[in-house]
């Protein structure tokens, strides 16, 4: 389990990498990038996995997410995967929301996307592996965000896996895949007609049947023009407070989709994390 | 004078937006970046113009800079124009250091460059008056800043009309065109071979020419691949010494030329206009 650096620049006290690894999950080389704050030779950090949106690659968040003065001061490690399988192997689609770009963070079992789409698997098994091997990582304290499909991946990675994130948090998350166009078209291509092989990949349908957070950290721009078809919030709002779980689900006046939004509240989010890593 | 806005976004309880004009100066569409902080319906506030460096538009810094969140604390506006003229009709050369992307703050004289490249008097006259006419600005509250060329676009034009700015910083800056290859050829071909005349364009040679400014402050990287052979930052060090201005000069260890370098360092130099443009 090796990788290749592709660049390291110095930052906010710390070191911005971007890195190259052949992915046993996806068959294919996978790009992702970690910010490293200074720190004592022996300290191992808390971790910060950020999950990115349709389109998007390590670099979106990377040049714009606002992340490293914040992650400095509270000494995270942040961690940014790719979205999806590349290269000229890989099956896509036409639409940005499904294919390359798109895996949802989803192990396929359709074809012919299964060979290669095996995000979940990627990112909860395979990626913590490689980070816990080469990064000064402290694994019993990690935390996880995410954008719009990474704010879903950020949520259903969280939810299956109870115990293993101290803390989670979410931008403009697509909140429920069975219920909005993005996810009829990714879920059903990726897994097939079987609803019920989906509820796995719905955060709203996990707490239903049952997944806890202890608690949970959501912003969401009123601007934003996806949120009334595709991301419906309240859904989100509706499914914790029925579980009892403890969300503190913000809507933001004005803000939009974009790296815009994202950063104005990166550090805020950041910051809870913090609280929640510490010591 | 009027503009079209191609974009606006709610950031950091601001408006960052984005807007398209007819210069008259360079007989092309300009484009231009405006961060607004909300203020007081009536209140009109200080502004920070960055300009750019090689290569870049408007939009590197308005993506990578991270000045949003300093600008809101201090309630700057930041102005973040373009490095030259645009279009089909505008001459270019084959190097990334000379033509479209590389207007280096000059007025041209040679032919084919005097027609568009008028970037000293698109930046000197015809942006402000726009700026003024159409934003909450209170020009008597002026700073400047820049990266590469755009730091030696800052440094000339502060040194060339004392007292219209506050404050002059500068990330990795061109101090001296007259002694680095970058300045020979754009200075040699926007100006042609009587080096007399570029002296109005060399940031040290103004101060030799007996400018002055109240103070400045430069951040410089030492990993900076340019410093060496471009840059060299102890000649603006040795000429602000030799002429009394009160210079800040910082060697940042390990720091590249990179927007990770000049995130790093942007709320740092938003802080030090904001304390001179304040009241």
């Amino acid at each position: 389990m090796t990788f290749e650096t592709q660049s390291t620049n110095r930052a906010f006290g710390g070191t911005q990498g971007v890195y190259t690894h052949q992915s046993e999950a996806t068959g294919t080389p996978m790009t992702f990038s970690v910010f490293v704050p200074d720190h004592a030779p022996d300290a191992k950090l808390p971790v910060l996995w950020y999950l990115s949106g349709l389109t998007c690659t390590h670099a979106n968040v990377t040049e714009k997410g606002e992340f490293r003065a914040a992650c400095a001061e509270h000494g995270i490690i942040f961690i940014a995967p790719d979205t999806s399988p590349r290269g000229d192997d890989v099956p896509d689609d036409e639409g940005y929301d499904f294919g390359k770009g798109a895996g949802f963070y989803v192990d396929a079992t359709q074809e012919p996307w299964a060979q290669h789409f095996q995000m979940r698997r990627y990112i909860e098994d395979e990626t913590p592996a490689l980070i816990a091997a080469h990064f000064p990582v402290d694994m019993a304290r990690q935390g996880i965000t995410g954008h719009s499909m990474g704010g879903h991946g950020a949520l259903t990675i969280a939810l299956r896996n109870p115990g293993r994130f101290r803390s989670t948090s979410a931008f403009a998350p697509i909140v429920s895949p069975l219920e909005c166009p993005w996810g009829e078209k990714a879920l059903g291509g990726y897994l097939g007609p079987d609803r019920a092989a989906w509820r796995a990949y719905d955060a709203c349908a996990l707490i239903a049947d049952g997944a806890r957070l202890p608690d949970l950290l959501v912003d969401q721009g009123t601007a934003d023009g996806f949120l009334d078809e595709q991301l419906k919030t309240h859904l989100l709002t509706e499914a914790c407070a029925r579980a009892s779980i403890p969300a503190t689900i913000r809507m933001q006046e004005g803000y939009d989709h974009s790296y815009y939004f994202i950063s104005t509240f990166m550090a805020e989010h950041i910051a809870w994390h913090g609280e929640r890593l510490r010591g």
